[in-house]
């Protein structure tokens, strides 16, 4: 839009004629004097509309939240007594000259200040996501990314993009979905990337891929979707598990210092804090947690093959009381709770060289090393019961050479809501699906959200 | 892996004792002397294991390509006499004192670096992903993906996750896949984030996404896919079709610097040479065009809607000849033709402020203005026989006021393709779908992937 300036940039045109566009966040009638907080995407300034401009007076005062105009008007310093430092631009005032409607709007179903409940929330979606606090949410989520993406650009690894139709559930990790493909084939939506980035270790050594995966499971909790966007990391040529550790805490360390400088703002409007990621994270074995909660609470959960959600949230009040770390790993599940391609510890027989990430009281990732011959591929899928001749295609990668492996995937909404500490997943993700809902509620109520316990799935 | 250092840095370690990793590419027995052409993800160096290694030098002469070793030795300057300028690290010689076997590898099932016909090339791919031509070319579309964010992020724009499990096909832009949802309700795969996007252009102003998109066409061309990446950007604020061409020429020509500055070695791989991007792209209406063709060749498609594959080949020698570019933006597509979001140009009624990118003899993007006030889309979808019932969500984005806007959507593979001169675009996806093919051929090969001509697809 020509001559169009941003908000952001008001300052450096003071005592010049601009060009302004966006959304009115709000009008105030004060007598003759129309004021209108206008909004664009890098901030908002308070425009005043006087009676001397006729014009652009009278249009002043036909518009209402959320229409889109255009205006031209010259930017003052306010004098010194009318300044407002709480208020962005508060030293600023805005002389409309000129304005023009470009879209007008309906009135609002609500105010858009207030709390709403979840369900509002995401029946109005196009509207909602335009609230200070969602616009903060997606900022940092697109923050997160692209910190995601630099630290492993840096680090000699290769984007790329995985597939996520595919032909049988050869992982049978989670309930998938079904697609109806061509020709009346079946083919199915991928719960992770996972074959495919081992695949690549054999070609790029390091990979990385950002991509929706999917989970058919009839979840009604604060903590899974149905679609979701996996952050997934594979490396090749480790000593073992803990150089997966290594690398994570390390990227943990640029996110955070990369949010710390970038979103400042966001943060604070969600009443977070970006976490201090120490020089080392806490890491102890399922069974020294199963025991320390033994220790501490009474309660005995040393035969159990994993933690549960409350578990979960007393390790990492632990680590944050023990050893002031938000973050902790808990490694060393037994081998029959991990998927096939899990490497074993060969001095800890029935124990993986695997780990889970807990961060403010629940599991953001789950990695750890992987079977890299063969031989010991196979073994793992029989000893799962799964056929290995459903792995055909990914067994060539391990028929002509891999070298010891090893990663993780991350759940890129969840990542989201702990940073910003945001109670339900689902409002860390733009377009949530889940049993009830793909952009609208179904039909019955029968099955509205609830919350509900029940164990977590790796990776989300 | 400890004090492992990449093959790219060995010039750093001339006189020293170092340890590398890898996959063997091949193995020379000269006499009693073993040379080992050893790769790692950064390059690839010739290592000799002599006699007097006894340990290393009978290791060394068991290993066969793509077996996975770690060897230990002494980086050395080669005799002036003995360089090979022609070979990577040609000035180098490596004494293997020490070699472990991580992983053997079978014997290959054909010779790496022949010509291998596509169903080959794809029956193997995580073996072939190897190949040096392969590797370059996911190099290459790492780097698209990377500049092509780059740029956008520096221009203000921010990222977003867009859902591919939606509810209805709600756009009727092309087949869509049905997926068996939760309680036996169908969902689709996304066509495009079309509908998203401009959503969020109503949260962010200037948004893009970079993901798979589904088209469940029965096509057998070098042209197509049925999953595919798709790169959108979509911006508001615009004042016609033409700001967003000009923001595609501007991301053209920083894309074309990075790939120039980056991957030299990758386009020489291919045989393919970066493009120049023109300060200013060539613009023709399609009813030029037209004219242009029956001027010249006296063939009359003046009366068509649309270019087929061969006058767009055309059109691209026309403009590389006529403007020595070896871009061309069509323009003024007949509304018929455009889906029902498109712009009508006021001055040019029943044709559309929407575009084509033709590039090295086929389409790349498709973009250009949308509808952005209410009744617009409404009237836009009733003219396509649509129900803007279906589009409740989407309507809700313009009920609260959306801005002039627009964007474009490109298909990473087929551009990866045009700027390798790749002919098949499948040789562009790492794991193409098609009719034939989920990772493996399907079973009959009675629909066996053969060229026929037929219409593009907007985007792919």
């Amino acid at each position: 839009m020509k001559n169009r300036i941003y908000i952001k940039d008001l300052h450096e045109h003071i005592g010049t004629q601009v060009t302004l566009a966006g959304w009115v966040d709000v009008r105030r009638d004060h007598g003759k004097l129309t004021f209108i907080d206008l909004r664009d995407a890098t901030g908002k300034v308070q425009m005043v509309a006087l009676p001397k401009n006729e014009a652009a007076h009278e249009a002043a005062g036909t518009v209402r939240p959320e229409w889109v105009i255009k205006v031209v008007g010259e930017v003052k310093e306010r004098p010194e007594k009318m300044v407002n430092p709480d208020l962005p631009n508060g030293d600023l005032e805005f002389v409309v000259t000129e304005l023009e409607v470009l879209s007008p709007a309906e009135s609002l179903p609500f105010d858009l200040d207030t709390d709403l409940n979840l369900d509002t929330l995401l029946d109005y979606r196009p509207l909602t996501l335009r609230r200070t606090r969602e616009r903060a949410i997606f900022k940092v989520q697109a923050a997160i990314v692209d910190a995601y993406r630099t630290f492993l650009n840096n680090e000699g690894f290769t984007e790329f993009q995985a597939p996520k139709l595919i032909g049988a559930d050869a992982e049978g990790s989670g309930e998938v979905f079904e697609v109806e493909y061509l020709y009346d084939r079946t083919a199915h939506l991928a719960t992770s990337p996972q074959l495919y980035k081992q695949i690549l270790v054999g070609v790029f050594e390091r990979v990385f891929s950002i991509g929706n995966v999917y989970r058919a499971e009839k979840h009604a909790t604060s903590r899974h979707l149905n679609e979701y966007t996996s952050l997934d990391v594979e490396v090749g040529f480790i000593d073992d598990h803990t150089d997966i550790m290594a690398i994570e805490t390390r990227l943990l360390r640029f996110l955070c210092d990369q949010l710390r400088a970038t979103c400042e703002a966001e943060f604070s409007i969600c009443g977070a804090e970006v976490p201090v990621v120490p020089e080392t994270i806490p890491v102890v074995k399922l069974r020294e947690a199963q025991e320390l909660i033994f220790q501490e609470t009474g309660k005995d959960i040393r035969e159990e093959p994993d933690l549960e959600p409350e578990d979960e949230r007393w390790m990492c009040e632990w680590s944050s009381r023990e050893h002031n770390s938000d973050f902790i790993f808990i490694t060393h599940y037994p081998m029959s709770k991990r998927p096939f391609y899990t490497y074993e510890d060969e001095d800890d027989t029935g124990f993986s060289k695997s780990f889970d990430l807990l961060f403010r009281g629940i599991e953001i990732t789950t990695g750890g090393q992987r079977r890299h011959t063969f031989e010991s591929v196979v073994e793992g899928a029989r000893q799962k019961g799964l056929d290995p001749e459903n792995f055909a295609f990914y067994l060539q990668a391990f028929k002509y050479g891999m070298p010891p492996h090893g990663g993780w995937g991350m759940g890129l909404e969840r990542l989201t809501a702990r940073f910003l500490n945001i109670p339900n997943v689902k409002e860390a993700a733009l377009f949530p699906r889940d049993i009830n809902r793909i952009d609208t509620l179904f039909s019955s109520g029968s099955e509205r959200d609830t919350e509900v316990t029940g164990q977590d799935d790796p990776g989300q």
